[in-house]
C-alpha cells in the first residue's frame, strides 16, 4: 500500500480553502460553509500520490491556521511539503462554491487577490533543488495568471525541468476572471516551447491560443503543429445536466490518436475533474511498461477523473484499486 | 443593485414556519427539521423584491419568536413589512415538508388552524392605506380558504384594488387540504371580477372552476371568455420524475397565444415554483417597455421558476442578472 | 392504526449498528457517520410492524449502549424483543456503508465478527417457545454464515416450524464477503427442504445453487424443482444508474408464473430493498382473502420496497396506506 | 437486562413533539430545530421502563407522521402503547425549547391548543381495561389543565385507581402558560382525595394550593395535613446559574421527615429533571423489600434526576446500573 | 411591536462575513465555518433596531453573494440600508474567529483587507443626506483605522452631525491588527471634539490616548476633562474564565459617576458584546423622560449586553421587553 | 514553521478510530457519531510533530477506508508513516467515546479485539531500522496489553533502544478495560528496566505497581528507588467538575523535585490529556539548553496539555507558539 517509486512528481500552483454552500444552497442562503481545500497542482499531486507516487508540491502560504489547514491537507495525502514557503502576514487564497442543478450551472467566486502565493518574491524558488530526484513536473495555466512573480517562476521552473530532461505537463486551464484571453496568450505562448505534455480543453485551446479545428484530433494535431508538444490531450464533458455528464478525453503523440470509453456520472461535484485526469494520465503515462504509454495514461486518467467527480471536493480520495476495477468492467452493483 | 421603482407591488395572505425533514428523510425519521418561511404571497413579495421591485406584503403574524422569524425573513428579502399587524396570542402557522423521491411524492402537512393570520378581524386592514403607491395588488386562492375573515378581506382588497385602478393579479393555488372543490368555488367566482391576471394551472382551473378544454389554449380562452381577465396564464410542469421536471407555461391576452421554451430542472425543492413564475411574470408583465408584456411576462416567470426550483426552500435567492442571463442562452458549465 | 393481526411473523438473525459516510462522501473522507440499525431479518420483522402484523425477532446483542440502540430501533418499530438474549461481553456486530454513484457503485464494509450474535450458544433457544402463535418464519442466508452455532439454529429453527405446521420464507441473500458459495451450497441445501417460500434473485441462485436458466422463470421452475419450495419469488433490479434504478419481481407457484409493473426509483438508499420486498410479500401473502395469495404479495412486495428505496436507511418507514395507494395509481404530485 | 416486573405502572397525559433551538442559539436565529419528544407523563413512563418497571401510556395522538414519531418514541424506550387512541385530524402538539445561559433563562413555547389529546371525548378510555395489572397509576397537574374532559378524564382515572386499590401518583406541575391559578385550585383540590403520592415543589404548592411554610418539611406536612397523602415529596432545584444547578429532594411520610445528598449538576438540559425524578422515586418507592421505601424512593429518584439533566431531551436515557453507581458513590473519572 | 421612533440613529463602518469554527473547534480542524455576519457599527444599528428605534447603517459592499448575505442580514434586523453603496469587484470582508476555552482565550483573524469599504471612494458619501431624521450618529474606532478615506469619512461625518446638532456617538474599539496604537492616536484625537458619547474600556483608554487613572471614574474623568466630552462611558468585563464572565458598566456625566449591577454571564460568545452595550446605552440615553438619561442608558446597555453574550454571532437577537424583564430582576427559571 | 529537527522521537502503539456521539448526547441516544483518531502513541508523536519535532511512528492498520484514515490522520501531524504495516483482512480498532457532564462522567467503551494491531506478528518489526535517527522512544502501557506478540515487541524495542543509547520515555496508562492489575504487573515490570523516564498518575502506580507514598513526591521518589528510572513525573488532575478540572504535574530526577503552576481548564475533551503532557515534556526535556531539562519539560508539558483539553479531539491541534504563549502568562482576552 506503501510503495511509492522513489522518482517523484513535482507540482507548483496556489491551493486555496475551499467555502462551498452545503446541501445544494446557494451562497447566499447558507449559514455554514463546507470547508475543503483544492487548487489545481495540489490536486493533481494529491491524485498522484493516491495512485501510489511520490510527489512533492511547491507552493507558498500563510503562517496562520488557514495557511495551516491546507498544508495539512497536503500531508494528510502523503504530498511532500518539505518545499513550502511561509509568508508571515500575507492572507490565505479562498475560492466560494456554489454547486449547481440544472438549469442553474455551479459557480465559483475567487477571493485570492492578495494570497501569500501572490506575494511570491522572484527567485525565492531554487528549482534546482526543488526537483531533486523529479520524474516530472507540472503546472497548469492559473499559476502564471496568480502575478509576474509567479509567470516569471513558472517560466524559470519550466525552463530548470528541460535543462534537467525532466518532462513537463502542462493543463492549460484557462479562468477568465484571473486574466484576459490576451494576456493569457501573451504569457503562455512562450512556455509552450518547453511543455512536453499539454492537457487542455477544445474551449480552451480556441480562447488562449486561438485554435479551432474540424474536429478535436484536428485540434490535438494543430497544438502539436505549432507548439512541438510530444503529447496533446484533451478531455471531453458532456453536460446532459449539471448534475449529469457524460466525460472521456482523446490524445494525440507521435502522430497516433488515442480514445477512450465515455463514462456516465452522476456528478457529485465536478471541480477536480479535470485535475484527477491530470493525475491518472501521468500516473499511466510514467508507470506503463515503458514511459510514455499514452494509451495507458489516457485510460488511467479517465477512470480517475470519473470516480473523483463521484465524491465531493477538489481532492481525489480514490485508490489504484478503483480505477483498475473500472478498467476491467466494474459493475454499478453493491459490493457485500 | 438598489434600484427599486417607487410603484410598490402589494401582496396579501399567509406565511408560515416551514419544518422540512433533512436528508431525504420522511418526517417520521428525522431528528431536526430545517426551519425556513414560506407562503404563497410571501414569496411572491419577495420574489419580486429580489428582481428589483418594490414590495408590501400585508399579513398577520404572533408576537413570538416564531412570528418574528416570518417578518425577519421578509424583511431579509427587502418586503415593506410596516402593514403587517400583531396578534399577542394566536400561534404562528406551520407546515411540514417531506421532500420526494420517485416513486415517492413530496408530501406537505399543513398545521395552520388557529393562526394569528386565521383570526383576522374583519376591518382590521385599511385597504386604502395599504394600496397606497400600489403598481399592482396579488393574492391566491389560498387567503380566502383560511377563514371568513380572510376572504372577506379578499374581496374588499379587489374591490378596493379595482376602484384605485391597480392591476389584480390572483393565482388560483387551489388547496384540496384546506377547503373542498364547491366551497372554493362558490367563494372565488364573485371574486374573480375585480381580476385582472389569472395564473392557474389546468388541474386547478378544472377543480375550482369546472372549465376544461381540448388543450391549454383552450383552458385560457374559456377563462377569458367567462370571467373578463385581462390575461389568464398557465403553467405546465412535466413530472418527468419526482426530482427531474419539466417547466413552461402558456398565456392567452388580448386574443393572442404566448408560449416560450420548456427548462429540464433538476429539482431541489418544487415548492415555490409557482410563487416564483408568478413573480417573474408580474416583474415582465409591469417592466417591459409598456406596462403589460405578457410575452416578456412568461418569460421571464418561467426563468425565475426554473432557477428557483434549483434551491431549497420557497423563496426565490435568485438574482435579475441570473435570470436575464437564462434568457440570454446561459449554460450549464461552471464559470470561473 | 393498530390493528395488528393476533399471530405472530417471527424472525431469526443478526442486526448490526449501520455506519454511513453522510452526504456522498467516502467512507475515508468523512468526519462523522450517520448511525442507524439494520439486518436483514430485523428489517423484516420492522416491514411486516409497519404493514400492521405483530412481529418478534430473535437475536443476541451486547449488553451495552451500542446493543441497546439496536433493541431500541426495533422496539420502536414494535416489534416484540422479549426473545433477545444479551452477551454481556461481546461486541455489537458494525457494518460501513459508503453510497455511490456512477460509475461508483456503493459499498459496504462489515465489521461483525466477534459480534454476541456470532457467538450464539447451541440450544440457547427454545424454538417452540419463539415460535409459539406464530404465522409465518424468515430468515435469511446470511445468518447460517455467521457462525456455526447460527447454522445449526437455522437447521433447528426450520425444523420446528415445519413440525408445528409453520410456513418459512428464507431469502436466499448471498453475501461474498461472509462465506464461499462452496461452503453456502454445503450449508443451505439441506435446510431447503424445510423452506416454503424461497425469496432470491438470479444471480444469487446461480451462486449458491448452481441454477441457471433461459430467463427468470426457468430459473424459478428449476428450483421448485429441485427443492419443492410452494413459491419461489425473484426480485429484479435495474441498474440504470447507482442512483437511478428499476425494480420489478416475479414469481413461481403451483406451476403459475405472476409478474408486475416495474418501478423507476431515484434510489435515496438501496440497501434494505430486499428485505422490504420479502416484508411486502409475506404481508400480501399471509393477508389475502385466503392465505397463500401469491400474486398479492408479489404486488405488495414491489410497492413497499420501491417507497423503501426512495428514504435513507435499511428500515421502511413506510405505511400500508402508502403501499396501497401506490398499488391503485398514486401519481408524482405533492399532495396539499 | 429484560427483567421488567409483571405488574405495570399506568401514566395517562400528553406527549408532544418538542422542537428545539440547537447550539444555544435562540428559536428567533435558528435556522433547525431538534426534533425530540416530551410530556410529564410520557417522561415518568419512559423513566419507569428505563429503570426495569413495565409501563403503559394512555394518551391521544394524531394519525399522521408527526403523532408516530411520538408513539414511536414510547415504544423505543418499552411503553405499552397499545391504549393509545388515534385521532384522524387533530394537530399533534408542540413545544418549542430555547436552552438558555446565564442571566437568559430558558423558555418555552406550548403550541399545543386543538392537539389530538385536547379533543379526548368523554368517556373515550375504559380506565378498568387501561388499569388492569397497574402496580401504580401517575398523573400530573399538567393533564387536567389541557380540556374539560381530560379534567374529568383524570378524575375518573383516580376514582378507578382508588376503587381497585392501585396507588396514585400525582406530579402538581403547576403551569403557568396553561391556566391561572385559581383555575388550577378549583380543579385539582377534588382530585387530591383519591391521591396517595404527591410531588410537588414548595413553588407550585404555594401557587396551587396557597400553602407556605417555615421550610420543605414544614409544607410537606400542611400538605398531609390538609388532603391526607400517603407521601409528600417536594424536589429542590437550586438555580446556581443556569447552567449549573444543585438538585436534592425531601420527602415526609407517616411522620417521618426524608432527606438525601444534593447533587451538582452541570446542566445539559433541565427539562424532564422532575419527571426523572417521578420516575426514580416510584421505581424506589415501588421495588424496596416492602413496596413503600420513602427513602430508597427519594436517593433512586434524585440520582436519576441528576443523571437525566446531562443528557438532551426529555427523556432519560440512563440505566439502573447507573443509578445504582451513583448511589454507591461513582466518581467524576473517565472509566477506561 | 412595530413602534419605531420617528427619528433615526445612523451608524456608518464596515460589516463582514464571519466564519466561526464550530462546537468548540480551533479553526485549523474544523471543516465547515458557520456563516455570520458582524462589524462594530452593524452591530449597534441592528440592536437599536431589536429595541425599537429606526436605524440606518451607512456602508459599502461587494455586489457579490457575499455582499448580498451582509446586506440582507441588517435587512432581516430592520436596517435601513438605502444608503448601501455597492462595489461591482472588491471583495467582501472576512473575519474569521475561533471560540475559546480556559485557558485558551478565543482568537479573532481579519481578512478585511482590500474590502469594498476600505476602497470607500472620497466624498463618496453625501453626509447631509445620510443624516437627514438623525436623532444620533455612532460610529467606532475600527472606521478610520480601515483607510484614509474611511478616515476622511468620519472626520466628515462628525463634523456634518455636529454641524446639524446630532448628538454623536463614538466607541473608542481600538484594534491592535488594525494599526498601531500611535497612529490610532494621531488620526483620532482630532476626531474626539465633534463626539458627545465616547464609549470605551480601560485598556483602550491607555492605548490611544495613553490615559490612566487612579480608578474607573477617574479615568473617565480625564476623558472628560481632556476632551470635553457630554458622557463617558466604559465597560468593565471581569473574566473569571474564558466561558464564565462578569460584566458592568459605569459611566460619567455633568460631574456625576454611575454605575450599576454586575451581571454574571455564562458566555456563549462575547463576540459583540460592546456594541451592544452600545446600542442598549444609546437607547436608554435616547428614550427616557428627557433624552440624556445618563443612568438609563447604562441600566440598559448592560442588560442588552449581558443578554446578546449568551447567544451566538454579533447580533443581538434579544427584546425590549426580556432587557426591561432584567431590569426588573428575571430569575434564572425556565417559564412554562 | 518547519524547522524540525533531524532527530525523530519514535513511538509505537495502536490508534484507533474513535466515534463520540456529538452534541452531549449519550451513545445511546445519537444518530450520529464523530469520527476522529486517537491513540496514546500516536497522539504523543503527533503532539511532537506539532511542536517542531521529527516524529514516526511505528503501527499496524487494516488496509481498508477505515485503516487509511488512521493513516491520513497521522500524515496531516506530519508524522513519518513509513514504517507502517498494513494487515490485509484485519479489522480496525474503534473506540467509542460519551462525553459526559457532572455527575456523570465521560465514558469509553473500546472495540479493539481482533484489530490490525493486536495480529502483529512476532519479529514483525526491525526494531534497528525502525529506531534509525532516532533521539527518543517512547510507547505506553496500553501497547503490552493489547496482546502477547505486542508485549513482545514493546519488549524488544525497549531493549534496541537501550543497546542503541536511545532514551525511553514510558507512559503508565493503566486501563483496566485491557488486563488485570495482576497481569499488568507481571508484564510491565521486566520492561522498565529499559526505561529511563517514566510518565504516570499516583493511581496507575497504585495499581500496576503497588506503590503508594505520603504524597506525589513521595511516590516518584519510591518509583526511582524501585525502578532506577532517570526521571519519573506524576500529572495531577482535579476533577472540580466532570468540564472544570485542574491540572498540573510534578516531576522528581536526580534527587530534585519539580513542580509547576496549576492550570484551570474548560474542559472540552479531556481525552489525550496525558498523551499531551508526554509530548510536551518530551519536547521540553529534549530542546532545553541540554538535553534531560525536567523543568522545562514539565512546563511546555503542562501547558501543552492544558491547550489540548480545550479542543475535541485526542490530537493537539495546537502550536508551540501558543504553548509558550501560556508560558509567558497569556490571558483570557480575545486577539483582536
Amino acid at each position: 500500500m506503501e510503495s511509492h517509486s522513489t522518482a517523484t512528481v513535482v507540482t507548483f500552483g496556489e491551493a486555496m480553502l475551499r467555502l462551498a454552500a452545503p446541501d445544494h444552497q446557494r451562497l447566499e442562503q447558507a449559514v455554514s460553509f463546507d470547508v475543503t481545500v483544492g487548487g489545481a497542482e495540489l490536486n493533481v499531486a494529491a491524485g498522484l500520490s493516491r495512485l501510489g507516487l511520490s510527489t512533492r508540491w511547491i507552493s507558498r502560504l500563510p503562517d496562520s491556521p488557514l495557511g495551516r489547514i491546507i498544508r495539512n491537507r497536503a500531508r494528510e495525502f502523503g504530498v511532500d511539503v518539505s518545499f513550502l514557503s511561509w509568508d508571515p502576514s500575507a492572507r490565505a487564497g479562498l475560492y466560494f462554491l456554489e454547486p449547481g442543478a440544472s438549469p442553474r450551472a455551479s459557480a465559483v467566486i475567487y477571493d485570492r487577490a492578495g494570497s501569500a502565493f501572490s506575494k511570491l518574491v522572484p527567485d525565492e524558488i531554487d528549482w534546482n533543488a526543488a526537483l531533486v530526484d523529479a520524474s516530472a513536473f507540472h503546472t497548469s495555466g492559473i499559476t502564471p495568471a496568480l502575478s509576474d512573480a509567479a509567470a516569471t517562476a513558472v517560466r524559470d521552473a519550466l525552463a530548470a525541468a528541460r535543462a534537467a530532461g525532466i518532462p513537463v505537463s502542462y493543463d492549460l486551464n484557462y479562468r477568465a476572471k484571473l486574466w484576459s484571453e490576451e494576456r493569457s496568450r501573451a504569457v503562455q505562448e512562450p512556455l509552450m516551447r518547453n511543455v512536453d505534455i499539454l492537457i487542455t480543453t477544445e474551449e480552451d485551446t480556441r480562447r488562449v491560443f486561438g485554435i479551432t479545428g474540424s474536429d478535436y484530433r484536428d485540434v490535438a494535431r494543430k497544438l502539436v503543429d505549432r507548439f512541438g508538444f510530444k503529447v496533446v490531450t484533451i478531455t471531453l464533458r458532456g453536460d446532459t445536466s449539471v448534475l449529469r455528464n457524460t466525460w472521456t478525453a482523446i490524445a494525440y503523440a507521435d502522430g497516433i490518436d488515442y480514445d477512450d470509453r465515455s463514462y456516465d456520472i452522476e456528478v457529485v461535484d465536478r471541480v477536480g475533474g479535470g485535475d484527477a485526469y491530470a493525475s491518472g494520465f501521468l500516473y499511466g503515462w510514467l508507470t506503463g511498461e515503458t514511459t510514455g504509454d499514452v494509451a495507458r495514461g489516457v485510460r488511467y486518467g479517465n477512470a480517475f477523473s470519473a470516480l473523483q467527480q463521484t465524491l465531493p471536493g477538489d481532492l481525489a480520495w480514490v485508490t489504484l484499486a478503483e480505477v483498475e476495477a473500472q478498467l476491467s468492467g466494474a459493475g454499478l452493483r453493491i459490493a457485500r
